[in-house]
């Protein structure tokens, strides 16, 4: 199976599991209910899902556990930090994927709450789903608790909103934010799978490593791409970094080095995912589209 | 030992476990830190995690089981939701028990966030802290999710908002919003205890239905003695639900059906607990406490 047919394939598991795992909107209240659907169903590239459901299938191919309602939880995280970024107090942002942020379509505080139920919602999920073996469901509902929590993923949260007009940031601050903002939510997707797919220890350790550079990776080439790239070619406002002063990779050590770093991060990934069983290839097309991205 | 005598026993310990469960407020990023405990340590009256300890000490007196790490999850989730209430988007408020609130201390993105932070390390302490016995663990998580989530908490809290300024509102839809804002954190507790104090299901069930009554009795006492008592007496504002054209437990029922109701619903937590090995003097006092209040 190729790439994109695998990949797809995938994602129509991840979308027939969140319509599944999700409280429908008929549900009392339905406002909050009908956010939370409104907000998920937006649509992202689920690749954190995807990455849950790829990481177990390779470990056990013909395995008995579905990792479906992990991978839904770990949306649900995702759709929630967004929910809450986008509001008036943090990014202010009115338009998401070309359709109204959850707080222009419903109202503020509608996704102030749909953004405290889907984060509720994806702890809760894990350790209902999963309840027949415990010690899976705590392993899972730990991995989740600390890579969203105050020292990962709302710490890199808090530091970017810090950094913002700041000019004297050093790359160890853009690092803290890198690894708990952006890398913090791959390693959980691969640490999820991992654990569901019955991975050794030492297994999960190098692909929660598989996802740290990936994240690492995935977010220079976002700086670079917002230096070089032109608006129409990138689909989103090109040069937002520049003009804003901010501090990224390419403003620390230019555009070949920032490259070069992202190149190393994506290597570095890849020798982390061999070092399992040999690896996985659709996880490694995987890694090579989010690394050779031209947007 | 009497009752103000243990409840100030288990209000220490309640204090001291805050203390040691919340990351110190030099961790990186120190400031989402600060801001958890500055709200944690605004300190209320408790008696979500007192209830906690003492569910757990009536039914394993010298039991070997910590119930500090979830009566400290209760109180975090309880407090993640008065910050997110307290929020401009949902009651704009500037005091909290006579200190400025959160987002008025730091700024709004900070509460956000801090909120945010509370309810996922409620989560994760009680995965964490029973992880030796993960079962115990998916049980005190699950209650956690589910009192916390779009169904209850949240769901009352959309219903609560969603009641301002109609005069519309039936019974039921009161109900509604006292079962899951009021009665679900009280539920909640007793349900956390009984698990780690070693109830049976049917015990943990009449428990929960302590906290149900226990809410329930609360909240329409609260209506009464907003329409009853003048501000100098009630320690807060007198008389705001009338003003605002509120529908409360007074407006519906009256005020001596009103006291009637509550005293039914006191009554009905006392038989229930009564029920439970023939109940527990601490627990009786403190259910008598809270439904006997002048304010």
């Amino acid at each position: 199976m190729d790439f994109s047919t695998k990949f797809n394939a995938l994602l129509r598991r991840v979308e027939t599991g969140l319509d599944l795992w999700l409280p429908k909107s008929d549900v009392r209240p339905g406002r909050i209910h009908a956010a939370m659907r409104y907000s998920v169903e937006a649509g992202g590239k689920r690749i954190r899902p995807v990455i849950v459901l790829a990481t177990a299938d390779f470990l056990q191919p013909a395995g008995p556990r579905d990792a479906v309602p992990a991978a839904v939880a770990v949306e649900c995280l995702h759709t929630y930090s967004l929910i809450h970024d986008d509001l008036p107090c943090m990014d202010n942002d009115d338009l998401r994927r070309g359709r109204p942020t959850v707080h222009r379509a419903f109202d503020e505080a509608t996704a102030l709450l749909a953004g405290d139920a889907l984060l509720t919602h994806a702890l809760g999920l894990v350790v209902t789903a999963y309840a027949a073996e415990p010690a899976l469901a705590v392993g899972l509902a730990a991995d989740m608790a600390d890579a969203a929590g105050s020292r990962r993923l709302i710490g890199g949260q808090v530091e970017d909103l810090a950094a913002e007009g700041r000019t004297d940031l050093t790359a160890a601050d853009l690092d803290f934010i890198h690894l708990n903002k952006t890398a913090a939510m791959l390693e959980l997707s691969f640490s999820l799978g991992a654990r569901i797919g019955g991975a050794s220890e030492a297994e999960r350790a190098s692909l929660v490593r598989v996802g740290r550079e990936l994240g690492l990776a995935f977010q220079i080439i976002d700086d670079v791409l917002d230096a070089t790239s032109d608006t129409a070619a990138l689909g989103k406002t090109a040069g937002k970094d520049a003009k804003a002063g901010k501090v990224t990779s390419v403003s620390l050590y230019g555009i070949e080095a920032s490259r070069r770093r992202a190149a190393d991060h994506a290597a570095a990934a890849r020798a982390s995912l061999t070092a399992v069983r040999g690896g996985d290839p659709f996880l490694a097309a995987l890694i090579d589209s989010l690394t050779v991205r031209t947007r």
